[in-house]
């Protein structure tokens, strides 16, 4: 058969505070045919998400990017030329060969995606996937939530965030209340995911903001933003709260140079746990989460939320965009349209 | 009987900065005779901690001292009056009314402490009390620590951090390493306590300094100090370390004033968990600690180490002491002479 003509979008260099596109680059390229265990897919929709920012830095503690080498993350996409018997042409699947409009990859690196239910591909990308898994980890395993715990999220209209007061609720915290970066955010929060509270956090002190929004306190604050937003929450903590470290949107672009808080005092005096964790080692967990997740997605009980970009040439502006809050749930480039159902 | 005259250290006004002498007041009072259940002790050794700076402030989120009250605190005297047939006249206690000569207390808030066995009092409120036991607490149930994990301690020398090291050795850790303030407590710290490392935090770039002492990275951070020590160990922390909040006594004379650490986020890339306790809520596991320690102890495998300053007067020069670093050990002021052994 003949080799896939097909582009990709390459790290050209390591950003300097917010990416720029003279960052990246756009490569033609062609994909031979799969070998024998393999599968080339055409990709329907990709993911950008915050991390990747940090995979741009070369940093000691975190896996990295290589200059000139395509950009990876996670991708939908249906399966156009197959070498196992698994995952037939037609097949939607799901895998980490984001970045580019066709992949060429192992048929075991990538997993079957139900498309007969009902459930839009997007949500797989989203509250079913990483997004809505990192919000089940981070409350469950990190932050320990109990029933009638107060929740507190900040970045909460993003993928993560959005995913997480909702779960949040269906485990039975007590008060679910979120930050976000523009009225339209705050008015979602509220009037489509029912959040009992949700406030701009462009204000003079955030720190009384996030007091006035909870006030039982915090039992679990959900971190997405780090550095103003960690400080203010720390000083609504309760005794014995626990903070889930789960990003540092706000601290992205500018690495190591941001001032820590000055109230972590309160770790200590509050009997506080602050905890990092990344997904990648709780994937042992996903599948049940799926499982529950879909239920209540088709309960209704979870809505999927996204902002959808189209076209790889978008990629790097829906990056940007990600990282400048102008995305609402979990932010997606559309490679090729999504097949029929089957 | 006759009233007992005695003398106690009062909160004249809350410090600003490091505390001095008009900020306390010595009062001159006199204790009526014990009531059915009560005791008359006379102090015999206080204890003078770093957390106490804390409640000479009024945070919202820490129990503090009331304005022209006794301060309370650690202590360890001999019962000269009972009303309580379970400590009769010359039994050697422990109890929490430090800051005075004399206390009357119920015999409840009391306990025994044994005066047989060649273990001098001043242990009871160094190694085998308080101190001992937060080192304990922190290692075990916060730090998690596991045998072969590297073990870094700030505040090396003082009464917790020299408890800290030798039990985590005790417990199994692979590398003990500490920091501490003088030459001469970095040499305590290897030639009498057998630490791996040590090393004077009076240097150019502590993050550095850090690094090399522990080869290794750190598994477990024992964090007496808070501020620019914490940011340093942030920086060598391997992945998934545990940091212990259990002091900050570089920000007691500074609450809410300190910048905090600027590589936060390496509790994010590095999966770090970070916890603060008080000891008070775990004295359940005291009886268990003390039992354990004290063979350790009769071993030659833990050592106790104290700084004593004698009299009343001297209890707030003791205490600025403390909190400028001039103890080795526990520092303790001797309010009156031991009792002979019985």
């Amino acid at each position: 058969m003949t080799r896939r003509e097909t582009r990709e979008v390459h790290l050209a260099r390591r950003p300097d505070g917010m990416p720029v596109a003279d960052d990246f680059r756009m490569v033609t390229t062609s994909l031979a045919s799969p070998a024998a265990g393999q599968i080339l897919v055409r990709n329907i929709l990709m993911s950008v998400d915050p991390y990747m920012r940090v995979r741009m830095a070369k940093l000691p503690s975190y896996p990295h990017w290589e200059l000139d080498q395509v950009m990876d993350g996670s991708a939908i996409g249906v399966v156009e030329r197959s070498e196992h018997p698994d995952l037939p042409v037609g097949t939607v699947v799901s895998h980490r060969l984001g970045w580019r409009e066709h992949a060429l990859l192992d048929a075991r690196d990538a997993a079957a995606v139900p498309h007969t239910d009902g459930i839009p591909l997007a949500a797989h990308l989203g509250v079913l996937g990483m997004a809505g898994f990192t919000a089940y980890v981070g409350l469950t395993r990190i932050g320990a939530l109990a029933p009638g715990d107060a929740l507190y999220v900040s970045g909460a209209a993003g993928a993560v965030g959005s995913a997480v007061g909702q779960i949040a609720r269906i485990l039975g915290a007590g008060h679910v209340v979120g930050s976000a970066g523009t009225p339209a955010k705050v008015a979602f929060l509220v009037d489509d995911l029912g959040f009992d509270g949700a406030f701009d956090y462009h204000v003079e002190s955030l720190s009384d903001r996030v007091a006035t929004a909870t006030p039982e306190g915090i039992d679990v604050y959900f971190d997405n933003v780090g550095g103003t937003h960690l400080q203010a929450a720390l000083d609504s903590m309760n005794h014995h709260g626990r903070i889930v470290v789960c990003g540092a949107i706000g601290e992205y672009n500018a690495l190591r140079e941001q001032p820590g808080p000055n109230n972590l005092i309160y770790v200590l005096t509050k009997r506080l746990r602050m905890e990092g964790f990344t997904i990648r080692e709780h994937m042992a967990d996903h599948p049940a989460f799926v499982a529950r997740a879909t239920t209540w997605l088709r309960d209704g009980r979870l809505r999927s939320a996204d902002t959808v970009v189209p076209g790889l040439d978008s990629a790097v502006d829906a990056f940007r965009d990600l990282l400048a809050g102008r995305n609402i749930g979990k932010m997606l480039v559309r490679l090729s349209p999504d097949p029929a159902p089957r």
